[in-house]
């Protein structure tokens, strides 16, 4: 394999928690930007209750004005249950993400219910969007960890993946929710995983909290995983640990497979003007590396 | 393998770019500190003109109160010319740490001459040492590549390290000096250099400038790697990069260590006190991500 797809989720996962709101207007310009560099994977909203995240309650909008305007990019959106399904219908997706946690205090804090319960209800979720022609990819959160329960049983993780696959989903994505992944369990657990549901992709959603996202990310590639979330600047994931960033950023990303010789097809220096626009309108530096080493280019110490 | 030997720099690397001067009663806690956490090699200083570097000025001092009290912990520092060795040896050092550029450029900068030619003092300064009865290091600056030169040889890279081994030392050090160096890069050249010097220790000195400290130190691992440079915090590295950190940070290497069951003997909440030590003298947080965890604790999202 000479090739990775990253699908930027900054739109999405790295907006979500930000104090400050971007207008439609704005979110079409970055959006605009990113495909520009080379991205053709996006995560852009959220089909949930504005309520809950109101920094994504223009998605209907917004997938509406891009959807015939960008024919050769994977536009998809985050949907959590049926109200959500309802309303990417009637925006006529073609793709959808999907969630759900292996964790039962986190799945229990997010729905109620533990997490082989909550498994039930996002079968036929995914059963239902699959029915509607929409393709479905299913993120497992806390694939490698937990912070209130520690390690989750790989078993678990498998059996999860291997039913959401039997459902229909056409991707699983284990999401390092919590930071907690280490390069040799990421390797493990892929190998187990890519091994259980022949067909499927297996995409990762690393998140930087301890400092091992790319780490991890290198390890994922090795264990044979194409496809990578990322945020560009690192924008997102775990806004409660100061100086702690979450998702990894897409730049890094791309100069980690530039300089592995595996094609992103991204261009880094046109990604980090997109960095730029990020930093100006959310007024702080992002975590992501690259951007600062192009700007300083040769005018650092050796 | 199930350990490595993490050799902290934070007195060295760390502070030598600092504009705030420690004395020699703060590094000596420092010391101690780190001690205590565990550490049971540190880079603690350098003997090079004080003009040079002000803030190591103080290294034979600094050696001269601990050398008796340690006995079980390598004290090394930095020595580049004769007239260090001499200040080494009225010190009674027992380690060394040298340092040469496989980079012409920055060879040149630095010692006015090209690597090559540089290598020729450097081994009778190797042999010099040896003779004294001290053990030497020898870092192998821009080994991954060079921001003036880009990629360098790896022939390049092999020959100055088997020409060093032949004088007498013990241990090469790989320095990725520029941050430019990649894992499957790390992996490659660690395993010729492992191959071409047998009966010698191969070490890893990783800057983080482009963010793959962590997964460079990984590959290197995984190669067979058995000694990582660390600086606590991540303190030092290239100061001319805005935002960029420079060494990979103890606490997250132990971190990284920690959780793929890899031995380091340090006790990362000790560790990561001397983390707070520094960022109170110098009066901001420093890059590594460890401790900001820590103290987030439960606090933080999952």
């Amino acid at each position: 394999m000479t090739w990775v797809i990253l699908e930027d989720v900054s739109l999405r996962d790295g907006l979500q928690f930000e104090q400050k709101f971007l207008p439609l207007e704005e979110k079409l310009i970055l959006f605009h930007l990113l495909v520009n560099a080379g991205l053709k994977r996006l995560q852009v909203g959220s089909f949930v209750h504005p309520e809950l995240i109101p920094q994504t309650a223009d998605t209907d909008e917004f997938v509406r004005v891009i959807k015939d305007e960008y024919p050769d990019i994977l536009v998809t959106a985050l949907v959590l249950n049926g109200k959500g399904l309802e309303r990417a219908r009637d925006c006529q997706m073609s793709h959808l993400t999907m969630s759900i946690s292996a964790s039962d205090s986190h799945s229990r804090r997010n729905v109620n219910r533990p997490s082989l319960e909550a498994l039930t209800d996002m079968i036929e979720l995914v059963k239902s969007a699959v029915d509607s022609g929409i393709q479905v990819r299913v993120g497992i959160q806390c694939a490698f960890g937990c912070v209130y329960e520690g390690a989750i049983s790989e078993d678990k993780i498998v059996e999860m993946a291997s039913r959401l696959a039997e459902s229909g989903a056409v991707e699983l994505n284990l999401a390092d929710t919590t930071g907690m992944g280490h390069p040799m369990q990421v390797k493990r657990l892929v190998k187990r995983v890519i091994h259980a549901v022949p067909g499927r992709s297996i995409s990762l959603h690393l998140h930087d909290t301890r400092g091992l996202g790319i780490a991890n990310m290198m390890a994922g590639y090795e264990a044979g995983v194409e496809i990578f979330d990322v945020s560009a600047g690192g924008l997102g994931g775990c806004p409660f640990v100061l100086g702690a960033s979450g998702n990894v950023p897409t730049e890094d990303a791309v100069n980690l497979f530039d300089q592995s010789g595996v094609h992103t097809g991204i261009d880094i220096e046109v990604l980090c003007k997109v960095v730029d626009r990020y930093e100006e309108l959310l007024g702080r530096l992002l975590p992501g590396r690259m951007n600062r080493v192009i700007k300083a280019q040769n005018g650092f110490c050796p």
